[in-house]
Order: structure tokens, then sequence, then C-alpha cells
């Protein structure tokens, strides 16, 4: 770029018109962004069954048709809603566990952000696991969205324990599916316990819970990783 | 009773003349009953909170004022549902459970019982599930109603896992909260894959996940149950 400097000043005009002609559209889209915060706000304490169009104007300051306007429909907010949860999960939990090494602590590093990422939402609640109940008999888009979104969280979990296996930190024969379901299960037990039963220790069970279900697995590699070298104890640090 | 006939026989007319005057309350809970059932069902499928009267009125071909002298209010309702659902739960898992020797016998038979009432209700969907997440953020009666049951199903698991370590089948050391909690992600994580995901294969999962849980708290002794021997073959005949 820098070699080519005048090329870049004769062309500076054009990205002015392009941002003077896309300046109702960023406004649109900033519009957009704040309608769909207050409803990701609002859909983490009511469900998505309790989002309304009526509450998101008042809670936004826009009128009724203002929200309607960016959103066609209930079912089309809710399916938007659904996909901003989404890009925020993987934006807290997914990306970065990927910076861990490959195997042991990258699925460390995913399972502990997962962990986090449900207690930060004791309070308000996570729309994967509501949406799950509240859209497990109800057909239609909005359930096919938190399935594709909910499928896609589960393929990363497999991949990062499908690598364990490749690199060796876990044994040839580990089930992976099973491992995924076992390690769903926890997390499902915190939410419950923690959230809905309000018990104390949730926190501890669901970390002792993982080293318990991987144990079996663990190859002496992985073991090595277990214990409190470098490697380990930052991927610790992280956990509080 | 057989060495006093006579006064059995002098008395029989009081019981006609109760049985008389019991008839209308007879009625009023046969009615009560009918309710309950059509609200169970309903809320199986729709979540307590879509209990209305209005449409168990239409179910039942009764008034809605009629309902209503049954159970007082929409909250009356939702509680007696809850405590139904208990009561069923508790003829269809648990005392059948208390069948099985003290031990793994008994714990294997109420974790099979819990599966197999999950998948019965992978159609409808399970009351202390959905509840669970339906009211984990609404304080109230409800909320309180749901807690008090599930927090005595709890009670029962960890009950029988204390007996399994004191008849020796489960190590002294083993962490009875830990695996109540393991156990019951088991549950939750069937629940969520079979009816929400519809992914195939959660059912032999969750059977391999509880022996998986149980296999390091297991003792010698313990393991002589799960080898197949008669005992054992009694409570795997009862899976199917």
């Amino acid at each position: 770029m820098a070699s080519r400097p005048v090329t870049v000043l004769a062309a500076a005009s054009a990205p002015r018109r392009a941002a003077r002609a896309l300046a109702p559209l960023q406004k649109g889209l900033q519009t957009r962004a704040v309608i769909l915060a207050a409803a990701l706000a609002q859909a983490s304490r009511t469900g998505l069954e309790g989002l309304s169009i009526g509450a998101l104007a008042d809670m936004t300051g826009m009128s009724k048709s203002g929200v309607f306007a960016h959103f066609g429909s209930r079912e089309e907010l809710q399916i938007a809603v659904v996909a901003e949860y989404h890009a925020r999960f993987e934006q807290d939990v997914f990306f970065p566990a990927l910076r861990e090494p490959r195997g042991l602590p990258r699925l460390r590093a995913l399972f502990e952000r997962w962990v986090r990422q449900v207690s930060v939402e004791l309070e308000s609640g996570c729309i994967y696991i509501s949406g799950a109940v509240e859209f497990d008999d109800r057909p239609g888009q909005v359930r096919d969205a938190l399935v594709t979104m909910v499928k896609a969280w589960h393929a990363a979990l497999q991949r990062a324990i499908e690598l364990a296996r490749e690199v060796g930190h876990l044994t040839p024969e580990t089930d992976v599916q099973q491992l995924l379901f076992e390690l769903h299960g926890l997390i499902l037990s915190l939410h419950h316990d923690a959230r809905f039963l309000r018990s104390s220790g949730a926190m501890e069970r669901v970390r002792a819970g993982f080293e318990r279900v991987l144990r079996p697995s663990i190859t002496p590699l992985g073991a090595e990783l277990a214990s409190p070298a470098p490697l380990s104890t930052r991927s610790r640090r992280k956990v509080r």
C-alpha cells in the first residue's frame, strides 16, 4: 500500500462519497443493533417466547412500527436474537479457547469458558438451555435456528475432543460422542442446580466432574499436562 | 376384625349413610381429578405457564367457573399439577425401585426408571425439567412447589447412593453429592439430545454414562453385582 500513495490519494474522495451514501444504512444498522441488544437482554430473562415488540419499543424509546421496520415479524426477531446470542457465545467462549494449544489445553479452555458463561448467566439465563426447553416441541424456523446453533457448538466441542485424541492426550479408544454427551450433562446440571435450586457447590462439582469424566481417557502424555506444569497453570489461572 | 362380627354387622348401616353423605364430595373429587389429568397433559406439552383455565374448560366440557370452583386461581392449579406430577413420578419411578435390594441394585433401578420416564416423556416433556427453566427466575409459590418436589427426588437419590456406600457396594470415599450431580446431568443431557436435538443414541449414552460415572466408586463387592449374576440379569431385564 505504501508503494502506491498516488493511487490512494486519488481515490480518497471515493470512500468519502461512499461513506456519505452509506450513512443512512450505518444508522439503520446501529438502530438494529440497539434493538437486538435490548431483545437479547429481554429474552435472557423471559425466554424467547417472552419477547414482545411492544416492550422492546418501550425499552428503546422507539415506536412499535419503528421496531417492526427492522424485524418484519416476531419470529424474525427471535431468530435474530438466537444468531446474536450465538455470535457472542463464539466471541466469549469459542474463539479465545482456540488460542490454547490443540488437545487437552484447548478442550479444558473451552469447557472452562463454557462454565464461566453459564455462571455469568445465572442471573439472566442461557438462551440455548431455555430455548431448548421452550422450542423442543414447537417446530418452525426459531427451533431450526436454535438447533443449528447448538449443533454448531457441539461440533466445535467434538472437534476439540477429536484433536485431543489425535495429538495423543486422550486414548485412541475415547468415545467422542459419549464424552460430549457427559460434558454437556455437567453444564446442564450446573445450570439447573445453581440457577433453579440455588444450591451452593455446583461450580466446584462441574469442574470436578470434568476431571472425573476425562480421567479414564487421559493418556500419560495428557496426564503430564494436568500436573502443575506451566501450561496447566496458565489455563488454570484463567479459571478465576 | 373377624372376632367381632356382630359389631361389624351392627355398624354396617353407618358406612352406607356416610357414603351417601360423602357422595357429593366424592363426585367433586372425581371432577377435580379429571381437570387435573387434563391440566397435567396440557402442562406437559405447553409448560406450566401455558396452562389456561379456558382451554381446560374446553377439554373437560366444563364452564370456566366450573374449573375455577375446583382451583381458586391459575397459580393454585399450577401447584396442583406439580403435586400431581410428583405423585405419579413417585408411583412410576421411586416406589417400584424400592422393591430392589439396598445398594447398587436399587440405585440402578432408580436411574433406569428415571431414564424410562424421560424416554416416555420425550413426546410430552418433563414438567420438572421444563418447570425448572420456566420458573428459575420467577419467585413465588409455583417455583417453591417445584423446588420442593425436585429436592425430594434428589434426597431420595442421595439416600440410595448413601445406602449403596453403607452396604459396601460403593467405596467409603464416594462423594455422594458429586455422584448425584453427575447422574442428574446425564438425565438432563438425555432430555436435551433426544427431545430437542432428536439425536439418536442418547438412550445408549445415558446408560453407558451411568456405568462410567459409577465405575471409579464401585467396590469388588459392588462389581460382583454388575457381572451377569441373577440379580443383575433381573434388573437388566427391566430396562427394555
